[in-house]
C-alpha cells in the first residue's frame, strides 16, 4: 500500500487531500483545507500552516508527497504563495520526504486526457475516479486530490 | 539596554546584525551570515534557515527584530527569496518577536541623509556610527547592521 498526500498551496487557503493505492486502485482516505484568516499577520498565518502540516504528516504518514506547481499571474500574489510554499517546503524537507510536483495542465491532461480541461470536468474526474458520491468540496481540496492522484498515475505508484 | 537584531532576508546569503543600544549609542555586538549552498535542495536549504535564525534568536535574544524590506526585480529571483522569507518570518511569529521592515531608500536616507546614496556611502555610515576600524564584510552583513541601526533610528529605541 501507499499512501500519498496532494497539496493546493496557498496562504489563505491550502488544500490536502489523501488517498491510499492499494491493488491498483486509489481510495479516497481524507481530504479538506488549512485556512488563515486575512485579518492575522503573516507570521502567525505561516505558524498556522507550520503546524497544520506538521500534524497533517504526522496523523497520515504518507510515502510521496505531491504538489500543484505554482503558476505565477500576478506579483503580489505571486510573493504571499511563495511564502507560504516556501514554510510548506520547510516541513516537508524537516520530515525527510520527498515532493513532486506537477504543472496544473499535467494534472488536467492526465484526469481527463486534455490539457487544457475546465476546471468542473477535472473535479467530475476525481470523483469518479475515486468512486465518491459527490465532489469535494472545496475546490482547493478536490484540486489537492486530483495532484495526488496524477502522482499516483505518473510516478506509477502502487 | 535595547538589543536589536537586523537581518537582510535572502536564500544563498541571509545577512544578520546585532546592536545594543546603550544609554544613546549603539554597540556592535555581532554580525555575519547564514549561507546555504545552491546545489542543496531548496527543502534543506529552508531548514538550515529555519535553525540557524532559530538558534540566532535563542543566543541573542533580541527585543525588537528590523528587515530589510524586499524590493522585486526579477519574477524568480521574487519566488526564491519569498520562499526565504517566509521562513524568516514563520520563526519570528513562533517566537512572538516584532518585526519591523524598511525599504532600502529608508535606509539609505537614514544612514546617511541621502535615499539615493550608493551601497560604499552606506556602508561607511556603518562602520562611522558603531566606531568600527572596518567595514563589516560581507555585504549582507553591513546591510543587515545597517537595518538594525535604521530600526534604532526610525523607532527612537534606547
Amino acid at each position: 500500500m501507499t499512501r500519498i498526500l496532494g497539496f493546493d498551496p496557498g496562504l489563505a487557503t491550502l488544500g490536502y487531500g489523501v488517498i491510499d493505492i492499494e491493488g491498483k486502485r486509489p481510495i479516497m482516505r481524507d481530504f479538506g483545507v488549512i485556512q488563515t484568516p486575512a485579518h492575522q499577520p503573516l507570521g502567525e498565518r505561516l505558524c498556522t500552516i507550520y503546524q497544520d502540516v506538521h500534524t497533517l504528516l504526522e496523523q497520515w504518514q504518507p510515502q510521496q508527497v505531491a504538489a500543484e506547481k505554482l503558476f505565477f499571474y500576478r506579483m503580489a500574489n505571486t510573493i504571499t504563495v511563495a511564502q507560504a510554499r516556501g514554510v510548506l517546503l520547510l516541513v516537508l524537507a524537516q520530515k525527510g520526504l520527498p515532493l513532486v510536483e506537477f504543472a496544473p495542465p499535467v494534472v488536467k491532461q492526465t484526469l481527463t486526457g486534455y490539457g487544457k480541461a475546465d476546471k468542473q470536468a477535472v473535479q467530475q474526474a476525481v470523483a469518479q475516479e475515486l468512486a465518491l458520491a459527490s465532489i469535494p468540496r472545496p475546490d482547493d481540496a478536490a484540486d489537492a486530490l486530483a495532484v495526488a492522484l496524477t502522482a499516483w498515475v505518473q510516478m506509477a505508484l502502487a
